[in-house]
């Protein structure tokens, strides 16, 4: 008997049949004595047929009203549950972000999540409803629609679960938990039955598709319990730590977590590599580089400057594919206004990283890296570290070579 | 220079092409100096593919559930239509029922609008912007999604011209203005330069597809004036009473209307009627058999009752065809409380009728509609008369036949 948020992706509520199959596994949560909120996505592909349009109409949408437009993918959905919810004998209502106040900032397209208005939900649940809720979208301080961008009903789920004070969020999606690396690209990839925050969020942020990075930021803050689940095998419906399902992401001093020096191999090859080359090497440079593209609310990852010859330096970083052109466009002025002699993007190049809260405490992890790389002949192009993690960018052609290689390096099967 | 509302139906909307075409034309009103606000429907298939979403799941969907799942069709529009005027470089912002707080009843799928919120779209036009508006949808006292019914967008778009207090608002269709009747069934039909709010009114209970018959209704009540127009052709950018585009609906007393003794001819064959035999003739008889009707929320349109014999009558009524069955599934009960000998349906039927507020001052029209019928062999099932209307109930298949008949003898041509 406890307060769960259940939250189902695109693949799950793709059809007529497959969200009739998500009311019969809510309801047998609910029947098991359990209260229930669910948070849903756009059914998979409406929100690229939503994209089409708009893209038919400006080749760059409105932001404000690109956001109108796409946050009626999960307001359909939210409305079909509910219905197939009744038809179960299950009282449900449907709540769209404005409707709950999830309060964002402006920041359209790309939302961030700052306050939730619970009273509505704990009133329904108080009288025995299931509550839907769209996921992905909010409102700002004026009442526009706003959304979190892509993946964001993730960060839905965790933001309502820590709100309410959630037992546990579940993410349902059509992998079983989180694995070593991709078992696509690995065949013995292993799946782990816990992994930590920390690693999580390191995984994620290198691409790992199985949750979205926010999500996981919102989930550590708010020390929201999250477990991802499958939505195709048939639930254990008990919800304490001893449950086998899926993978639980714990807090490390749950002591739960496994003592492995590296837990997975994240990788994505959705980044471009920028590099300023011959930027004088003066006090404020990399302000004056990046300040503009973040301005531009570009996402920058990866960022590495050497030291160079002549007071001249070369600076570097990742920013996703698609906005690639835009980031050098912005910085054409930029090389002039600073002297810089050389301004290059790069969109074939893989990022890839080890992770592991094991690694604070053993050294030599980035030295066997290394090696296990340039035994397969794997040209490393960027390195940068952090407590629990080592990443490195190289060339996109050696991406299964490299992953696999690792996977073996570090016995992760 | 005035403010104008206009309302592009699906049809006008049908396509991102279409979409942007009527962004065009909303463009050269507004650079002509107007203030425009655009109410806008769903794109013309999407209502239905929505419904067909939500019976896939049940087969009577939950109403307050499917409002919520049908107004996410006219939330893409005004999202695209924002887009195509921002392309054209004309500032526009888009609101959906809800934001401009469309207040209605409660009535899920048929509810009724209270009050609007004129605040925001004055701030927004004052700033130059155009404003575009989501047609049938609303939100009742407890912020719950509500929709009009079917047609509501004209109704949306004649209370934000009242609220407002605009010029005129104009209803762009598919058709070019008011007929004498359908064109398609009278090849030589007329179109009306100008036909009164009663006339119009009379004619869309009748089931002239042109005008939502709540609209007219609310235009009548708030005395905006409302053109009918097309939506193919290139706007007459005058708004005066001089303009000769499409058909403008007048106040009986602004003496401009027509002064023919029959207006139209108006039909429709969406009805079916329902016969309560042998009824005992006491008081109250007849809010017995209505009360229960009115109460399950179903329109009743034509009702005659007759004297009969033995103190035993004939009480008759239509009510839209989708409505029979659950009207006689009300009705068996009560014939059987009251006594009545028979309970029969027939959804076999064609409701016609005469429309012109010269009847008013003219004795003869009956006769001479009873004449024409009868000349061609129609047998008249039910009449029933009002100051500028009559109508007749006769059998579905004469339907063309009639109209013509009467279309002819009263010289529309």
């Amino acid at each position: 008997m406890a307060l769960i948020v259940q939250k189902y992706g695109g693949t799950s509520v793709g059809s007529t049949d497959r969200i009739k199959n998500v009311a019969r596994r809510v309801a047998k949560w609910k029947n098991a004595g359990h209260d229930v909120v669910v948070v849903v996505s756009a059914m998979s592909g409406e929100t690229n047929r939503l994209i089409d349009l708009a893209q038919a109409i400006q080749s760059i949408p409105d932001p404000r009203e690109l956001d109108v437009v796409c946050s009626t993918g999960e307001q359909v959905t939210i409305g079909l549950l509910c219905m197939a919810l009744i038809e179960l004998g299950c009282p449900a209502k449907s709540y769209t972000g404005a409707q709950i106040r999830v309060l964002t900032d402006d920041a359209h397209t790309k939302a961030r999540i700052l306050d939730i208005d619970k009273d509505r939900i704990q009133d329904d649940l108080n009288s025995g409803k299931v509550i839907v809720v769209a996921g992905f979208q909010g409102v700002d301080a004026e009442g526009n629609i706003t959304t979190l961008g892509r993946g964001g009903s993730d960060t839905s789920g965790v933001a309502i679960a820590a709100v309410l004070g959630a037992k546990e969020c579940q993410i349902y999606t059509d992998v079983d938990g989180v694995y070593t690396t991709d078992p696509r690209v690995v065949p013995n990839a292993r799946r782990l039955k816990t992994v930590t925050f920390e690693e999580m969020l390191e995984m994620a942020s290198l691409g790992s598709k199985v949750l979205q990075i926010r999500s996981v930021e919102f989930a550590g803050k708010y020390r929201v319990r999250l477990r991802v689940l499958s939505s195709l095998t048939d639930p254990d419906l008990s919800i304490d730590e001893e449950s086998q399902s899926g993978t639980l992401i714990t807090f490390e001093d749950d002591g739960t977590m496994e003592a492995a020096l590296v837990s997975g191999i994240a990788f994505n090859r959705d980044e471009a590599k920028v590099t300023m080359r011959g930027v004088p090497d003066t006090p404020g440079i990399a302000f004056k580089i990046l300040d503009p593209i973040a301005k531009a609310n570009i996402e920058v990852d990866v960022i590495v400057q050497n030291v160079g010859t002549d007071k001249k330096t070369d600076f570097s970083f990742t920013v996703h594919r698609n906005d690639l052109n835009k980031t050098l466009d912005i910085l054409k002025p930029v090389q002039a206004d600073i002297g810089a002699q050389d301004l290059v993007g790069d969109d074939k190049i893989c990022k890839l990283g080890l992770v592991g809260v094991g690694m604070r405490s053993h050294v030599g992890v980035a030295s066997k890296m290394f090696a296990a790389l340039a035994n397969e002949g794997v040209n490393i192009q960027m390195v940068s570290t952090s407590e629990i993690k080592i990443t490195a960018v190289i060339d996109e052609k050696y991406m299964e070579l490299a992953v696999r290689a690792l996977h073996q390096a570090f016995e992760l099967e």
